[in-house]
């Protein structure tokens, strides 16, 4: 490879790996389950998500996902910002991330906002990039309640856990 | 043209269309008609965005921003995230991307929150890229209304209407 | 240099400038001190950031956030958008982008919320880009207050100063 493909291809890289996160979280928002799966490594994905959970694997995350949000009518909306990607070499990168998530029950008429930072690593995979370790660090929670009479109740303000 | 140039070619496609939705994001905030406009395609540019309106050409969404917005006191703020920008050839692209959008009327005290996934089309013209189709679709709608006394009061929470 | 060098150059310099403010941002938010003060060229930076202050040295900014965050429970939460990136030349560049800004205060249950344009001007140096201009102009702020048992009380709404 010469040294403008190289350059080229870094360039490439980073690009590819803006759609595969932007891909991530759109498709958490659109609770497409096969297209969330598919952001990751196929085996040994580490997930750190607090206080969500821990998971060794893809599934396990697809398992709370189902569960807290494909299958409630939950309205959620994750959106990234801030990326600070590092090409290391060919087949492997990492990157900070900062976070503005906002989930609403409609029938509990609950949200929680949050702020987090990501610490990704990714893989390139014979597919493409891949997620291959992402963990959370909650930075900012708010928990309320919408109520027509009162306004907006805030319940807790939990200390960030990072 | 080589293999190297095409793949260049492809790069800047994809930061010349992250720029024109930023430009177009920001002109809206800043009231900026001429640049908007400037942000279509001369003829014909589809714009679906309920729930304010659909049209068939820029101009008509040029009119409805004009009262709306352009004449008005309001304070806008569109935010965008998550951009999946697929090059398909030469001259066409799409992308899904993600909206965080606030809008405050100063004299009403109202505001409304949103956060939609816009469904955009780009065609490369003579002086470069523009929108030729763009979709909004809703998510998550939060009017309100601020009072001093009693807190952010939250009118209504339109169910989602995608 | 080649015509393709100098298109590789201008996306590597995009790219660069997108990460250089990622970082800022993100370094704000952890409150690191070094690594703000490394995203500024290191002698006469022009920083203009109402209602905050106005410097002529990144020093001058480092003060103030010493004094208001680094040194205080508040949490930050700086997050960029709509970046609208201008490579004027091999050496400087320049950008306007969008800020969501978010502080809280956790022993006195205050928040800000604010919505601003940055416009920055950026030089490469002999470390890579970095900060020479960057004027913040605010377009929305809300300040309030949690309360648990009224809800989230707006004490004022700043017109926007800009």
């Amino acid at each position: 490879m010469t040294d403008l493909e190289r350059r080229i291809a870094r360039l490439e890289a980073e690009a590819e790996i803006r759609r595969l996160k932007a891909r991530y979280l759109n498709a958490c928002d659109a609770k497409d389950i096969d297209a969330i799966r598919d952001c990751f490594i196929e085996k040994g994905a580490e997930i750190v998500f607090p206080p969500i959970g821990t998971f060794n694997d893809r599934e396990g995350l697809i398992q709370i996902f189902t569960q807290l949000a494909a299958t409630t009518p939950i309205i959620d909306s994750h959106q990234g910002h801030n990326a600070e990607i590092n090409i290391i070499d060919e087949d492997n990168a990492e990157a900070r991330w900062s976070l503005a998530f906002v989930t609403y029950h409609p029938e509990q008429k609950t949200f929680r906002l949050l702020s987090n930072f990501y610490h990704d690593r990714y893989v390139r995979t014979s597919q493409g990039w891949r997620i291959a370790y992402s963990r959370s660090e909650p930075r900012l929670i708010f928990d309320g309640r919408v109520t027509d009479a009162n306004g907006v109740e805030i319940q807790n303000i939990p200390a960030p856990t990072a």
